[in-house]
């Protein structure tokens, strides 16, 4: 999702180095213990929150884990960081960077789930390695994941569901749950389930949602 | 698919036990070389044909590969029988017995494919054992197919699709295409594409295909 710059939210940024590490130097890590009250908490990472109705609802229905918003857009970011200020969510860092630093800016396998949201699809074969679910993410996601960790994708595109189930597969990863439909599924897994903007939108619309949660295995 | 009782099908399926391996006994491998004129050929099988309209079609588009139908239900075989005979298909046979038993059938690793159409998805959590993606089956299909062998398998059923996935993941198969809307790829795999009647009706509804080809790995 591509935001229309927003200067307000650059500025709210700027002001806000307690809240978010913009474009850190990806060859030094950062110093997450610095950043949350009590690091010894879960760690979840979203890549790619847009607007983060997702992250910021899960911060806060979820104080006992801490987590962070991985986004490049600075517009995005301070749509973020203005909702975890309004909402007062101090488990929640947001992190302004690329994705394909994701392996840098954390201690080797320090998570416990990434979330990949309606990612952008990349539908062009020439675009494919810019999938966030290309072997070359799954190998950071997996430098950065614990050992138990798990990877939790939701999607509406077709074509990136299918591609995604294929490239976790081909890389070796094990599925936990996979759905074509994840607005029909039993009712314990909708009361748990975050629903983002635009899956509220895409599922109102009568498409099918699809989500897949995949580790790499007990070694 | 449950067909009604036809007393004519019963009756074709005795006077042709030239095409029809009508319940043998699983303690007997069958020998094949008796079946078709050119064993060489590779084999492929289809598990629950029904009326067989995807399996006629591929023994009349390959007459390079030898097929056989395996199927219980002694009317669904009369039917094929009907159309092998009117098609004058030599490079097709059909086997009514229970899929459970397909590893006593073939020799070990002899056959190049395993087809799955439109299988009974058993959408009851206690009826899991007999989806034809449970682990138990997917085994014999392992022992049955040689070490390049392919499952290809193919539902509308959102369901049965999603537990395939996992039951096949699960189980350390990898997967060589996946798709959750067979009848909008590319014009390569549609033309490729031959529609069991089943598959028909669903798509002319409006349903989206579901589809996914499989092996087991090099050992």
């Amino acid at each position: 999702m591509r935001l229309r710059n927003k200067p307000w939210a650059v500025k709210l940024v700027q002001e806000h180095p307690e809240s978010v590490i913009d474009r850190p130097d990806p060859t030094q890590k950062i110093d997450w213990s610095k950043r949350f009250a009590d690091i010894s908490k879960p760690l979840e990472i979203e890549v790619g929150p847009g607007k983060g109705k997702f992250i910021t609802t899960m911060a806060e229905k979820h104080p006992e884990k801490n987590f962070v918003a991985l986004e490049l857009q600075m517009t995005a970011a301070g749509i973020i960081l203005r909702s975890k200020l309004a909402q007062n969510l101090p488990n929640l860092q947001i992190l302004c960077a690329d994705a394909a630093n994701i392996d840098c800016f954390f201690k080797k396998h320090s998570a416990n789930t990434i979330y990949l949201n309606f990612s952008d699809p990349w539908p062009k074969t020439r675009h494919e390695k810019r999938r966030l679910t290309y072997k070359t993410f799954l190998q950071k996601y997996q430098t950065v994941l614990q050992e138990n960790g798990q990877i939790q994708f939701k999607t509406d595109n077709a074509g990136l569901f299918a591609y995604s189930l294929q490239s976790m597969n081909n890389y070796g990863m094990h599925f936990d749950f996979v759905t074509v439909d994840l607005h029909n599924e039993k009712e314990d897994i909708l009361t748990s389930n975050i629903e983002t903007e635009y899956e509220h939108k895409f599922a109102s619309q009568g498409n099918p949602i699809y989500a897949l949660h995949a580790d790499f295995g007990v070694k």
